[in-house]
């Protein structure tokens, strides 16, 4: 954002700026104070990424079957919303070419309140799984769920500890409210309460499997 | 164990009987009053399984690159160490021979102890995500990671409620411990210590990669 607002005059007409970071709420203020109504800005979060770092693990299949979601709510949009829509327009087009199965639209403060669920939130407790490990012999007890749920934690540190620092209220919640799920279920198994532990899980699976259907 | 207990004497002698449920303590105890030697039982747990159920879903290589866990502290090792052996190691070969890539012996309470971190603490902890989100829309702002950590959440219900419940003195441990690790990161999350939190991902990023070379 600061790059943006330094160069601002620099930028040729009819300009279409974009970029692919994680929380989106600090970035569209930053840039609220742009001046020029004959360049489009449009934010933008690519939902793909692995855990392997570096050129060397460039994979042309990254993309594919993922989704790209776009910010609808920079101040740009509403100071020229004909260029900010036949941007928005393009760049939806280009993110389905290199394989992204689809785009999705959203203000800053939705994208940041979700991704703080579906993306910081699980690599908190994919850390937070690692660490509660005895010792890194215990995959030869694994039948491949651990390694699932823990592959993410192969963290680029410097980069999720900016993400979940500049995103922390809404992530500080979601936290809170797994929290709560998680003691509700570890009081059933304590007490041995069978029948809504079951229940609990019945409803689990449910709502699990609906979410596969919204793909 | 009931089963077999019923029918100790219907058995052929040399014979070996096996099971692959999840938990060994208590079917292990139970074992211990059968009282003929000549017949070897080595329980057995593979590692491995799907989310689908049913012979519809049936998958030729679900136990590959598996590990499949034998148990050796049976009354029945000690009372005819020999026979006992000999069996363990003809299930080896048969493990190895359907695909699994490892086998491991342990005894009951150290499976009890593992696998209710690796299998039935994942479980647990996928289930409460799934609990914890708004609405079944939420994997429309997905990148893959939301998905990873909660696809074992399509949990067979009475099974599990099973196994967590017959497990539960274990596994009230680990999700005691996990929430500890977790409580620690959100704190320093809510406190913006970035310093803390970068040096908890640091070695998380590190533990986790030197499992992967345990496999």
């Amino acid at each position: 954002a600061d790059f943006i607002i330094e160069h601002e005059k620099d930028f040729k007409s009819a300009a279409i700026i974009s970029d692919i970071s994680g929380v989106k709420t600090k970035i569209a203020e930053k840039l609220s104070c742009l001046s020029r109504k004959d360049i489009a800005i449009v934010l933008g979060h690519p939902m793909a990424g692995s855990e392997k770092e570096g050129f060397d693990h460039a994979n042309e299949s990254i993309f594919l079957g993922r989704n790209y979601i776009f910010i609808e709510d920079v101040a740009y949009a509403e100071a020229n919303p004909e260029l900010h829509k036949k941007a928005t327009e393009q760049l939806k087009e280009l993110a389905l070419a290199i394989g992204f199965s689809r785009t999705i639209e959203t203000n800053a403060k939705v994208h940041d309140h979700k991704i703080a669920f579906t993306s910081q939130l699980c690599h908190v407790i994919a850390s937070a799984l690692v660490q509660s490990a005895e010792d890194t012999e215990i995959t030869a007890f694994g039948g491949g769920s651990y390694e699932d749920l823990t592959r993410i934690a192969m963290i680029n540190a410097p980069l999720w500890t900016e993400l979940f620092l500049s995103n922390n209220t809404e992530l500080v919640k979601h936290i809170e409210i797994f929290e709560k799920y998680l003691d509700n279920l570890k009081n059933l198994i304590s007490e041995k309460n069978k029948e809504s532990l079951e229940k609990n899980l019945h409803e689990v699976r449910k709502k699990r499997i609906a979410m596969n259907g919204k793909k």
